[in-house]
């Protein structure tokens, strides 16, 4: 399950977290929650998706509850955010790239931990799907606003992790998965992401729905 | 658990699975949602029901991820409203004659393998109806709607899948479990969701809670 | 895992499930649901924070499906508050007082178990936490509004909860956990809320997040 040595990826894990812990507090602060609000979305935002995975593949308790790294890293995201919030907006960008590497990483980590799991290869696309999106889903989902992965006014953030776990799944059915291709998956992740956040890509809506503003605003109150 | 042959009730499953999935498709597309929430709400409602019982029981990984038939049907169901989604909103009298049907179906599929995981009879009532309305009710969360099944100006959904869920406990309690006689509770479940939407039934609000419109107006603003 | 003898301890147990179950309840009378929903809301807040521990730490089925008791509490709180609503809403400030003892149990006895589980001190903080606020965050998932818990605007609930599991940890790391200390430990927890709820203690927003009101709106809109 480590492609790197155990410690490269566990610290990799853990920036990952952090970035996606960061959006959550974020969020929190843009809501005007209080600094529970803050630490309940970066828990939930860092740790989410691992966690829908491990009870889903019966690795529990998950790694989430046995590894206190995991459990810190959003916590430590909560304290910057709470002192330096204006400034992280501000380089709010910046923040999208390393998110973006946190999709990349965790798409591929979620994928192989599943595979290892004994789950089927398409199932372990899934799993690395919900591995790198399962935690913003669920941070929006407290902060009880429409899911960004499902907004069809969003750069696509799912598809980037579909290919790079596909990519995994490849490998591995190819017998090639080692460190250096499963960076290359994340990799492609990565870069696919950023070109949507660049490009401004979207995923398409159903067959012939070019509704009006008016009609979007309707579905969407 | 198979209480039809095995392939009898395997093509049941994934006709329950199929007409839940297109219910997710087409609420995403009125959300105005892209291929990717579409295929997400596809995915929740028609599996979610199982996956909680399934987790609840302690059966992981989730029938969902070891058998890829499950996972592909919803996938199915988006394609097909992606492409034909204003026929399938034409139809939807139809559809909801379907999602009646899976309503009875799962009911008694999720009550019966709850109750061989060696839960009691009444916790397998509750799992019958989390089997049935489970994904629907994700389905709602994930979009950002107050859940179908718990508004009050809705027919009943929930009612019908205890009614089934209770009638197969009684079965089982009796030793009259069969073919023939879970199909009948399938069925009656069935009846009464088509009677609910054939004469707009609903459940009762709480005592003397017949407030009006203004009233009404603010608890779900 | 009993700290008591098990009888006090279950009923104490029931008795705060029921409290919850109220307050489940009476949001579902407030939002105009049905009794499907009022029922739905008790049973997710009297057992949705005991389920969630449960399913992470590995202890499936979970209490609330093999004990009988749990799962009739909150049904018997949905007919009180069916039959007698506006009363209990008018004892609403006792009811507040019930909740909070139902924090201060759930929070020791849900880190209790998570470390009889094999959980490290921290994680069993964190289930603690879940144990005693889970269910409250789910009810206001599933009626589709912004979790009580993490507003700014409301009363602390989650500290209260922190500092009741924070002193178990601290007895269990020092061998002094016993009835009578986790009683103590419990009592913290209660009162705490309790002068929350009297001085109107708040949890503080981002450093320097001193936004007016309209930005506040803009923000909760």
């Amino acid at each position: 399950m480590d492609l790197f040595t155990p410690s490269v990826q566990h610290w990799l894990d853990l920036a990952g977290i952090f970035v996606f812990a960061i959006s959550g507090a974020l969020l929190a602060v843009r809501k005007n929650f209080d600094i529970v609000g803050m630490a309940s979305l970066a828990v939930v935002t860092g740790l989410g998706g691992g966690v829908i995975r491990d009870v889903l593949i019966g690795a529990v308790p998950p790694a989430a509850l046995t590894d206190l790294g995991y459990l810190l890293t959003p916590l430590a995201a909560t304290a910057l955010v709470f002192f330096l919030h204006p400034q992280v907006e501000r380089i709010n960008r910046a923040v999208m790239v390393f998110d973006a590497a946190g999709l990349g990483l965790f798409c591929v980590t979620g994928t192989v931990k599943a595979h290892a799991y004994g789950l089927g290869l398409i199932p372990s696309i899934v799993m690395g799907l919900a591995t790198a999106a399962g935690g913003g889903v669920l941070r929006d989902v407290l902060a009880n606003e429409v899911p960004s992965m499902l907004r069809w006014d969003r750069e696509i953030y799912a598809v980037p992790a579909i290919v790079g776990s596909t990519a995994v799944v490849v490998l591995i059915h190819t017998d090639r998965l080692s460190a250096v291709t499963s960076a290359l998956a994340a990799t492609l992740a990565f870069v696919l992401r950023l070109l949507a956040l660049r490009y401004n890509l979207r995923a398409p809506r159903a067959w012939r729905r070019h509704s009006g503003s008016a009609d979007q605003d309707a579905a969407e109150a």
